[in-house]
């Protein structure tokens, strides 16, 4: 397994792969590695001759009032992770590498309903932050494929937009949420909670099935639903919620009546503590 | 040699070229071509196996009160030139291929003092849609190197700009304007001149010439050679300027007193009737 911190010899190792035809798989992550990332690992290892991984906790994509410097890092053990899966290479840059101090003037930005709503608001320079960097490791890998937790669905949907406006040349592929044992959703984030709160994160898996079970039983009013959902979640100790939404889960507009046919997505952004955890639930009505 | 309006199979093409590790040049055109555009296929076909050129009138980067619907178009004209500089391929796609109903939330955006001054004032939409779309074309044909004019010198170090930040795996070569014997620089609007207005566009070039005279003559003062270039342009008939500079030829900012081992670049634009035309002359002072 190589891990290169520059981009030019990254560059230069993946064009050589694509110039002998093979597959190229590409999983980006901030590192802090768990089963969560390592599930797109394994599938990019089967869908692929080589497999990179690139390991940066990217700082355009934070708030100055989030948690770029707190973000846990642990590159020795991301290491050991992927050298058992078998990866290729680990693309792991410095900040100065991927944004030299003279050169950062260009911006990739997605706009309309799938980054307006949800995290867009709570967080506005996220999504642009994301897109830029992610079009950068585009060039950069120049993969076959690229892997996405669905997880961050709303960030999935946007890159997959991307990749069709600017006709990047590579396929998108989004993967299950991977969940602990008592429906957590896995999240590097999750080492912030302390004990307590990593009990009350529970409910936001709880509302999301709370809220599926409604809707197959026949429920079809969102905001009965959305209502039913913040009760439970504000409920649990130490919450607080940013959004409960349902949306089209393809164009990630908001949905005010179930109806047959639907594919919705319900959403969730809660404050367990002082930690920000995402969830969602995809839904086929049939 | 190929004509191709399809994305797909445009991309797929340079693609293989790519793959057999082939170098690919590409001009990226709005058709009409003149001697500039055909300086740019030469050079391209000389440095690479094979030359792409795209024909394709970018309605993006126009504003609503601009020249789109008016802007020449001749494609048969275009097509025999293109044949007779042994190209390989022409991509030539509709509108709706390259911009599909429902999906253009992608835009890509160079900002800071390359594209905040000059053109990009008098036209702010312009440079958005030229970084968008030509990160597209990129996208689709994949070069090894693309080819721009000194004509459009702030579009030249926009791409330029665009391609480091965002890490495309290519490189950009600018070439020299080609000029008409007057001095007058080959543009596509050119056409819009009427005999008269074609006599007056030739004080673009004259300004130039005489701001070149004085700086090599020892004068420093911009305001001062700035104010002569402005007095000669409105000397000729129908003019009017829009703006007349000096900037630094690396970062576009203004320059107000001419110094030793500055490369500088004199840019104007000045409708001519109601046409706007573009010039500039770089200047390396020793």
């Amino acid at each position: 397994m190589k891990i290169l911190p520059s981009i030019g010899e990254t560059q230069s190792c993946c064009h050589e792969w694509k110039r002998q035809g093979k597959l190229v798989g590409f999983v980006p992550t901030m590192g802090a590695l768990h089963q969560g990332h390592l599930s797109l690992v394994r599938q990019a290892r089967l869908e692929n001759d080589f497999v990179v991984v690139s390991v940066f906790v990217n700082p355009t994509q934070f708030a100055p009032n989030e948690d770029f410097s707190s973000y846990p890092r642990n590159f020795q053990q991301d290491q050991d992770l992927l050298q058992t899966e078998k990866v290729d290479l680990i693309f792991a840059p410095t900040v100065e590498e991927v944004y030299p101090q003279q050169h950062n003037h260009t911006i990739v930005e997605v706009s309309g309903p799938i980054t307006a709503g949800l995290c867009g608001l709570a967080r506005p320079t996220f999504f642009r932050g994301v897109a830029t960097v992610v079009a950068k490791l585009f060039n950069i890998i120049q993969p076959t494929r690229a892997y996405f937790g669905q997880k961050d669905a709303q960030q999935l949907a946007m890159i997959k937009q991307m990749v069709f406006d600017l006709n990047f040349d590579l396929e998108v592929v989004g993967l299950p949420i991977v969940r602990e044992k008592d429906g957590v959703a896995m999240s590097s984030r999750n080492a912030y909670l302390s004990l307590e709160q990593r009990k009350s994160a529970r409910v936001l898996f709880q509302s999301l099935e709370m809220a599926k079970a409604r809707i197959l039983d026949g429920e079809k009013s969102v905001s009965y639903i959305v209502s039913e959902m913040k009760q439970m979640i504000e409920s649990a100790e130490q919450t607080q919620i940013d959004y409960v939404e349902i949306v089209s889960s393809q164009t990630f507009e908001a949905i005010a009546t179930i109806q047959p046919e639907q594919r919705i997505l319900i959403v969730i952004a809660v404050y367990v503590g002082g930690t920000r955890l995402i969830d969602n639930l995809q839904l086929q009505i049939s």
